[in-house]
Formats: C-alpha cells, sequence, structure tokens
C-alpha cells in the first residue's frame, strides 16, 4: 500500500480494495501516514464518494486500530444506542435503566459535550459523587449485576476515528454521509454490543438539518452494523426543538427523573419509550416495537425504571437520594423568567440558537478544556404548536448572574418564530430504518 | 481568514475572493494554516477547478511568500525561460548563452533534477570548477557583464511554492493545471525577468503527456505571466523521445558544447533556436520569432555563441578547456553499444522509461540526497522515423559496470516499438501561445 495511491485512487473515482483501504487507516493510527495525506484522502472522498464497500472497510480498519470492548462473559442481551446529537437531548439517562428494566444489558459509552450543551458525562457530573471512569471489570461486574452501566470512552477504543474526527473538523471534511457513519459505527462495532439502535436527530438543531440526509445517514448506518453482524436500526427523530424541555446538564438530569418517576409526559417521555421499545425488538426481548413500547411505558408507570435508575446512580458512587429529592442536584442562583412578549402560536424554533444561548449561560464547551457550569441552562415551557399570549412565560434560564441571563433570554426569543394562525405540531418520529421498521 | 471556510469554498465550488485566498497561502507560509489544511484544500481545488482570478491569486501569493531578484539595475531586456521538464532536455547549456549573444540578459535560477536525470545545476556539476551558488551581487554583475549566469534558487524566494509542490507530491494532488501553472509561474515571477518564455514538452517523456493538456497549461502560464506585466509566450515542444541524443549529466554537457560548435544539427538544436528565436522576439530584439531564429542560428554558426558559453564557464569558475576538448569532461569507463537486433523504422519511444532506464545506471535520483553520478548516462542514436536493421547501433550505454550497462541496454530497447513499414518523424514543435505565435 503506497498512501498516494490510494489519495489518487480516491480523487480518480476509482473503488479502493478493502485490504488497501484497511492498510491505509491503520497506517496512519501508527503515524506512518500523514495528517497531510490522511485529509487529501478524505478531501478526495468528499466530493468523490465513498461506495458501501468502502464506507465497511474504513469502518472495519477504524475498528481493527484499538482495543474492543469484549462482552462474551456477559449474560445478554447486549444492547447500545446512540444519537447523533441534539439540543436538549438526554434520552440516556432515561433509555438506559428502562432497556435494562426490560431485560437488556446496556453497557455505554459516552463522551463530554462540544458545543451547545455538555455530552452524557457532563450530565452525569451534575449528580454528587457519580464516577464515570470505571475499569473494564468494574464496567462489566456492574452490567451483570444491574444491567446498565455509562462511562467514559478509553482512549484505546478507535483511536484511528479518534484522530480522523478532530482531522475533519478543521478540514471543511465533516460533511459527508459516509465518513459520518463509518465515525459513529466503528465506536458502536468496538463497543462489543449485539444489538445497537442509532437515534438519528433532524431539524434545526440537529447536525442533518434535512429529513432526506438523516434518512440516508441512518441507511447507511444501519447497512454497516448488519454487515458486522449486530442487529442494527434506527430511528429518524425529530429536533426542530429541544427535545426535552431543559437544555444544560443538572436541570436535564432533573427532567430526566421526573419521567422516570412517570410524573412527566410529553416529547421527551415519548422518545425514550419509543427507544426502549425498539431496542427491546431489535433485541428479540419484544415480538415488535410497539410491543416493546408498551413494556417500557409500563416499566415507567410502575417506577421499576426509577428504581433501576436509583442502583445504578449507587453503583457508581453517586448520590441516589437525589432521585427522591431532585433539589439536591446543583442549580444557579438565579431563575429569569422569559415572557413571549406577542401573542400567537409557536411556528418555528431554532433549536441550536437555543443551545448556544444555553452556552452563553455556561452549559456549554466552546473548546475542550472549558470549564462547564453544571448548574446553569434554559427550561424551555413551549413547544411548536403551543399558543401564547405575551404575558405567557416561555422558558425560565438558571444562571449565575442577570445580565447573562437576560441575554440568554433575549437570544432565546430571537429563536422563536410565531404566527398568527393555528400551527400543527411537527412529527416526533419520521421514519424507522431497520428490522424494526 | 478562516482555513477551514476557505477550504470549504472550494469544496462547495465557490469562487474564493482574492484578498481569502491570498491571506490563506501567507499564513500557510507562515506556519499557521497546517499542512493537514493545505492538502485538503489542494485536493478539493484539484476537484473542484479553479478560476483563472484563483490562479492568479494563489501565483501573487507564493511571490509575496519571499524574496524576489531585483534587476531594475540591470540595463536589459532580462528574459527567462523554463523547460516544463522531460529526458535529454539541457536546452539552457545552448539557450543561455545564445540569447546573451543576441542581446538578452538571462538570469537563469535552476534546481538540481529528482526523476530521470539531473537538473541543470547538476549538469553544471559535470563541468570541473563551476560554482553554482553565487551571491544576488555576484549574479547582477556576471549578467550585466556578460549577459547571463545560470545559479541554484534561494531558499528564500517562493517558499510557499516550495512547501507546496512538496505537499503535492506526496497526496496526490499534482495533477492539476492550474497548481502546476502557479507553481512555474509564481518562480517565474520572482525571478524578474522582464519576458519569460515557456518549454511546453509534450509526449511520452513530459508530464503532459498529451499536446491538448499542455496547450492548456501554456495558456494559463501565458495569462499568468501578461496579468503580471511580462511579456509571456510558451513554445509546445515534443517530448515523444528524448530531445538530446544525450540522457545523463557530462554527456549532455558535451552535446550542448557540440551543437555551440555548429558541429551537430537536428532536434535539440532545432530547439534551442526555435527557443532562442521566440526569446528575442518577446524581448523585442527581433521582429519576429522567424527574424529571430535566423539571428539565433548565425550566433551558433559564427562561433559566437560558443565564445559567450567559454565566458560563462569562466565566471563561474569552470574550467574554460572543455569548451575545446569535450574529453576533459568526466565520462565512466564503459561504453556498451546496443544493437537493434532487428530491422524496421523506429515508430515509438517510451522517452520516461529511457530516462529510468539513465537513472539505472547512477544518472538520476529517486530521492533527494542520493548522489548522482556525472560520468554515466545513455547516447540515443536513432530517432523516430529512422530505420535500423539487426546490427544497427541505436544507442551507447555509459556506465561503471558491465552488468548496470547492459540491463540498462535491454531497458532501452523495451523502450522502443519498431514498424515494418516507413514512419513519419513527429513535429518538433507543436504549438506556439503568445504574441510570438
Amino acid at each position: 500500500m503506497r498512501a498516494v495511491d490510494v489519495i489518487a485512487a480516491k480523487r480518480d473515482r476509482r473503488e479502493i480494495p478493502d485490504e488497501e483501504l484497511h492498510a491505509f487507516v491503520l497506517a496512519y493510527a501508527r503515524e506512518e501516514v500523514a495528517d497531510y495525506q490522511m485529509s487529501a484522502f478524505l478531501m478526495a472522498g468528499c466530493l468523490s464518494g465513498f461506495s458501501h464497500a468502502e464506507a465497511a472497510a474504513l469502518t472495519a480498519a477504524m475498528v481493527a486500530s484499538g482495543d474492543r470492548l469484549d462482552l462474551s462473559r456477559l449474560s445478554g442481551p447486549t444492547v447500545d444506542k446512540h444519537s447523533t446529537g441534539g439540543v436538549g437531548d438526554g434520552t440516556t439517562l432515561v433509555v438506559a435503566p428502562l432497556a435494562a428494566e426490560l431485560g437488556m444489558q446496556v453497557v455505554k459509552l459516552s463522551g463530554r459535550g462540544l458545543g451547545h450543551t455538555g455530552g452524557t458525562l457532563d450530565k452525569l457530573d451534575a449528580i454528587p459523587g457519580m464516577r464515570t471512569e470505571l475499569s473494564s471489570d468494574e464496567l462489566l461486574d456492574q452490567v451483570e449485576r444491574i444491567g446498565l452501566a455509562v462511562c467514559a470512552q478509553t482512549a484505546d477504543l478507535v483511536p484511528a476515528d479518534k484522530a480522523m474526527y478532530a482531522l475533519r473538523d478543521v478540514t471543511a471534511t465533516v460533511d459527508d454521509v459516509a465518513l459520518i457513519a463509518s465515525s459513529v459505527m466503528s465506536k458502536k462495532l468496538a463497543g462489543g454490543a449485539q444489538a445497537i439502535l442509532l437515534d438519528v436527530k433532524t431539524g434545526s438543531g440537529a447536525f442533518m438539518k434535512e429529513v432526506e440526509r438523516a434518512r440516508e445517514l441512518a441507511e447507511v448506518c444501519v447497512a454497516l452494523g448488519e454487515d458486522a453482524g449486530r442487529a442494527t436500526g434506527a430511528l429518524i427523530t425529530d429536533m426542530s426543538q429541544p427535545l426535552a424541555d431543559a437544555v444544560g446538564n443538572a436541570t436535564e438530569v432533573r427532567e430526566a427523573i421526573e419521567v422516570l418517576r412517570g410524573e412527566r409526559s410529553g416529547r421527551f417521555a415519548d422518545v425514550c419509550v419509543a427507544l426502549a421499545g425498539h431496542m427491546a425488538a431489535l433485541a428479540g426481548l419484544a415480538e415488535d416495537a410497539r410491543a416493546g413500547r408498551e413494556r417500557a411505558a409500563a416499566a415507567l408507570a410502575s417506577g421499576a425504571a426509577l428504581e433501576r435508575f436509583r442502583r445504578f446512580v449507587e453503583a457508581q458512587g453517586g448520590d441516589p437520594r437525589i432521585v427522591d429529592d431532585v433539589e439536591r442536584l446543583p442549580r444557579a442562583p438565579i431563575t429569569h423568567e422569559v415572557r413571549a412578549g406577542r401573542a400567537g402560536w409557536l411556528a418555528a424554533v431554532d433549536a441550536e440558537a437555543i443551545g448556544r444561548a444555553a452556552a452563553g449561560v455556561g452549559a456549554g464547551r466552546q473548546r475542550k478544556d472549558d470549564e462547564i457550569d453544571l448548574a446553569v441552562g434554559i427550561d424551555v415551557l413551549t413547544e411548536i404548536g403551543a399558543q401564547a399570549d405575551a404575558d405567557t412565560v416561555v422558558a425560565r434560564v438558571l444562571a449565575n448572574d442577570q445580565g447573562a441571563a437576560e441575554a440568554a433570554g433575549a437570544a432565546l426569543l430571537d429563536a422563536l418564530t410565531w404566527s398568527e394562525e393555528r400551527v400543527e405540531a411537527p412529527p416526533l418520529i419520521h421514519a424507522v430504518v431497520g428490522p424494526t421498521g
């Protein structure tokens, strides 16, 4: 394998043989292929496209570049889920205990966030005492005992993806479906679960703004998972507005607990139930997704999922009292109410702008080493299709000072588009891709 | 200017404003834009194309990235010529003294070779005592005195091109006409001459195998030169076989001296006369290229160009006795005659393969720091259209050992294609681009 030949083949739209592509990616992981060669290859791929075979070879090579999590000693069935990311998207906090309660074993490797708000690990950090660095043995023991664990991905998992992801970010090569899919799926395949459910977001707060692009990504991901012998499916879910009311870290944990208590219905709860239901069907624990959803809804209503969450918090060293008293979670001193200032129906939301407003009060990072404030955030109290008058409180900003709170409130209002006429709520689940569809 | 935005614009086929592109290239020269960003940009350009305005901005930025040679104290007219490179292509050795004899001032900055055979500097190294490292003052004084100097390009001239050229070589981004043209023209513009003649080679021994691609490159180069206010022209000359008989270093110097003596006619001499004639026309020293060629032919016949060459060798510390006695030039101990082995007319030549055969006996470099053997090479004694029988000597290999000589001889025979029928010689000058056409 000569790196320059692999690059030239992609430039000239020639199909690259599996073993050549495999060798190229592994040589890159060993730093024998330079960053400037990989970036030229990635750009050639963005413009020439990748075939399905090439995407599969890329994915397999990224998996082979590092350690794989060996789940073979677990009794199973093991299931993983992955969200492509959005605003107010803390589904893992609800779905993981729910799935465990339905009989699945959930080994969830997560990351910290970059952008609007924190990642799952940041949200867990809001729980006093919670540990997210687990050894492989701790992780497997805990999953075998209580059905779930959520911890940090080690540096040795898919190092080639890590390096390529960082490179893509600074070379305008992020925006290619095959590259996105191989990045997502290499991490899921290395994570070792037998079944994988993807939550592909679409809309103003998602990377894939259009449903068709989201569907394309879902289809490539599902094909890559099936190729690798994993039961794989995808839901395409709505991100035309924040999914949960809460946008932040501690505040998202509070909302998740309220959903687990069965106290809070709505879009966020509905998506969590759908995800858990499809996971159950993929894992062979429910006849179909509909049956899985029914079981998931029952596990929420009975309080069983909440108990599972309590055991999860306890197992990872967190303070289990937060489950009964969410006020033990950090909350910023200032609560600034934001009023609509006009009458009408909410017609559209720039969800990404709301994410940026939350980051503006300190809930998200701009750079990898930025400090995040777990206690701040925005609770959005309206949704597309809802009616308001000028005095309706449409959001509460949780902040440390009044100036920042008011700026975030103004930004939030700018992100809302109102209509004089009644507006339909958007569908919550746009499509299902894979065997549970 | 954000590097990632410039890259994204090229990826998306959007025109990049001059000042953005300028800032991008200068930031790269300052190492503020990384190699992996430049390589992604170059690949995007190879696939999306560059507009003329973009090629001009790239060229101007590369010139601005370093020093420029200031020729303003010369009495002029100053003229430069550049060959895109081929096999047996030692025209500078003849053209520079010829042009000087016609009244031009030739400041020729050259490089060492990579590939088949040496560059002009390597060929000059074959002349005992010859210095090719001149200070700027030495250079200008010599040119004012005798009309020509040939020396090494300093590291401070077009550093951005140097870095981009090295990067293109290892990222499969060599093959774009705008990038090739901006690389060529940035060096010529920084070299400061008022008139520039390009010798764009086409055929089996050239980078541009097809005449149409060569013409495209010539047109872009000429437009970039004219844009920058220089009288610029191009000849598209044949490289479907080695231009000179001699392929090597000392052996090419020997042939050049024989041409300068007026003892040797043929394709090499004809191209040298044509180049000098067009240079004279571009510099305003001849009414047209035809008149220029006549003057050049006369300067060869009279021995005046040879005297100019002698003064050039002397001025740069070389042994002028080589002019009268070419046997003072190094010559390898073994001369291996290669016979046709069959009867017929020579129909085609793989000139690049002959270059590789010469490199095989030590006349060229594979890597920058390889030692070159100035005494070895191949003299090709046939040409397309010539008739041979089995015993005709078609080449002489000059080498240090018999095994290497025989291997090169076999490779040379493999590079020749014979016909049972009479074959026409190819045209020597395929086209003229620019004001002298």
